[in-house]
């Protein structure tokens, strides 16, 4: 498969210690060149290429991915409900190309995939264009198959992604998906001029507002060290926290082999909280927005179970809580629309930090590849 | 609130150590009285309820559940699918409720709670109310909130389910959810009259299939034994084997306190496996169904990746695979239907002898309520 005709030797880490990490730092660049593909220069509203059909008549879309682009695929489902008033079904790869799931007509189905070549995702793909489904792909690699077999491709111009964790990709995709939610909001007429242009300079904003959450860098790597010791994680989010609350546990999976779960907030009290105890760090992921009171219940029950959480929040959100958690990072406060991209910054910067305090192999974890081509 | 009028004390354990034991042991006859409501005596046919609205004229349905009442919704998604060909939506409560989901007029809401009182779902039902739809619940206590605010309530026959691990509840839901398809499937058309009479006679054969995987008890005892050393364990499984095996995780969670988490197994390749080394028992759900060769690739990863692999599957999984896994349960060959049915109860089993080797409080483990009344 061809994942770029840039050798890795020839990037090279400039200055960092491993590729994952110089990705991490490339964030607010690649995820402003994604947005500026997408920006009119002299509007600054979302102007996407043409789809071949018609956002306003979409009865329903479908959004397919594998790992970590699966992630994606709940933020966007989360995304376009809520603000394109389109109802979305998500599913992985694997499960979606033998579920037989029935189509609707004229619906649209989306295949998100850094290096397309995904084959689970790819086979999708095939699988719902036999259905008669509109093939829109999110991809990395221009020439790659998915792209190939698609009807309209939408470009993360992350640049090459060396380390097998995604971290760039990731907020790339994201990026994506929200410029599409804009141009279907406004091609649905579920969204106001007004609005559409906050979320369009919310989004603008993001490069800017991910530099200053790298600046935390060295807070995180301290706390890499607490989790490092830890053999369990648990990871906490409601509304589009919680797929990142799960992308941050496989990262840390991934690359630290400390078994890390994600959870919706909510559910803790029906299961998962038995794990909890003082050997357990729980990382709640609460932007200060509507949900943020229903997430400082769910902490309170953590802590009174003597679990020691690490609060990711905005100055409110770390004044309202602050006292009550171990620790917390203090993120710069944003539209609670681009959040999920801001929040996934963190939580990679953990598992890197705690995966090098563990000394394990960070860009080339035990047992993953980059690109997985078999089923 | 009340979750029954017969106390516990006065039930008894039937000679068991724990009510979830005795509770397992009752599948059998509960999962028989369920059908029995749902079934024509003089046809075998399912004959449910009249419903207030037409299943033939249904756009979409959702279904919402909190822990392991989820996934019996998941399950059902499915089943609804691909026996009914209709599209399904499926949420947790706590997500549910603030999602701010776009309705279809005319749709159809189904809740799942055994206590009928989870708030969570609760809250998200009078919010599906709100929006126009028509709302049915499956719960076990009949004088419950939940049961009193649907239109349509179908019970489960499960009797007080003591144990706060959810095992004859979480059985007779599926066994609940699969007369609905079968009735949903017959309305709609999808299904031809001999399918539909074979599903039928699968149903009702199995509670003696139950019976029989029972006697696997010992066996599985002794299995739990290794389990029981362990700090982690993973569950896989496909298809409708996959929500089984979130369910089996959950349940060695909760009550043995080991960190167990399901996964699709297709998506083991995208992060998890970077978790296997020899001290994580995997627990691979896999009856020899259409999907069974694309699970032998993913147990294959497992295996060479020094993996210990427990299947779980009938006479022909166990045939083709029992010499490259460690240890194998063979159940009984049924209908891939009813299976998730049936695989469920391996998997109580593992988690309630695993509890009992470690010496943990296997009805009131820690932390956990049996109704979840908060949000």
């Amino acid at each position: 498969i061809h994942v770029s005709n840039v050798s890795a030797a020839l990037i090279g880490k400039a200055g960092h210690r491993h590729f994952m990490l110089k990705e991490i730092f490339e964030q607010p660049q690649v995820i402003g060149d994604t947005i500026n593909a997408f920006v009119s220069a002299s509007t600054g509203a979302i102007a996407l290429p043409d789809l071949p059909f018609d956002p306003a008549k979409v009865p329903r879309l479908t959004i397919v991915a594998c790992g970590t682009a699966y992630y994606v695929a709940m933020v966007a489902k989360y995304w376009f409900e809520q603000v394109a008033r389109l109802p979305v079904d998500v599913d992985i790869g694997s499960e979606f190309r033998y579920r037989d799931t029935p189509f609707e007509a004229g619906g649209v189905a989306i295949f998100v995939s850094q290096s397309g070549e995904t084959l689970d995702t790819l086979e999708a793909l095939r699988h719902a264009k036999r259905a008669g489904q509109h093939i829109v792909s999110i991809v990395n690699v221009p020439e790659s198959t998915i792209a190939r077999e698609s009807d309209r491709v939408l470009y993360t111009l992350a640049g090459p992604e060396i380390g097998v964790a995604s971290t760039k990709a990731f907020t790339t995709q994201l990026t994506v998906m929200a410029c599409l939610v804009l141009a279907f909001a406004r091609a649905r007429g579920t969204i106001s001029h007004e609005r559409e242009a906050e979320l369009a300079l919310a989004l603008r904003e993001v490069p800017a507002r991910a530099a200053e959450v790298l600046r935390h860098d060295d807070a995180i790597q301290a706390l890499a060290g607490v989790v490092a010791e830890s053999r369990d994680a648990l990871y906490l989010g409601r509304g589009t926290a919680y797929p990142i609350a799960l992308e941050g546990a496989l990262k840390l999976k991934e690359i630290s082999y400390i078994h890390a779960e994600g959870y919706a907030a909510g559910e803790m009290k029906h299961g998962p909280i038995s794990l909890i105890d003082d050997g357990v760090p729980v990382i709640a992921l609460a932007p200060s927005d509507a949900l943020f009171e229903k997430v400082v219940s769910n902490i309170q029950e953590v802590a009174a179970r003597s679990g020691r959480v690490l609060l990711i929040s905005d100055a409110d959100g770390v004044a309202r809580l602050g006292s009550k958690v171990r620790w917390s990072i203090e993120l710069p406060k944003v539209d609670p629309f681009v959040a999920p991209i801001l929040y996934s910054l963190p939580v990679q910067l953990l598992a890197y930090h705690t995966a090098v305090a563990k000394g394990t192999d960070v860009d080339q974890p035990r047992n993953l590849a980059k690109s997985v081509t078999v089923e």
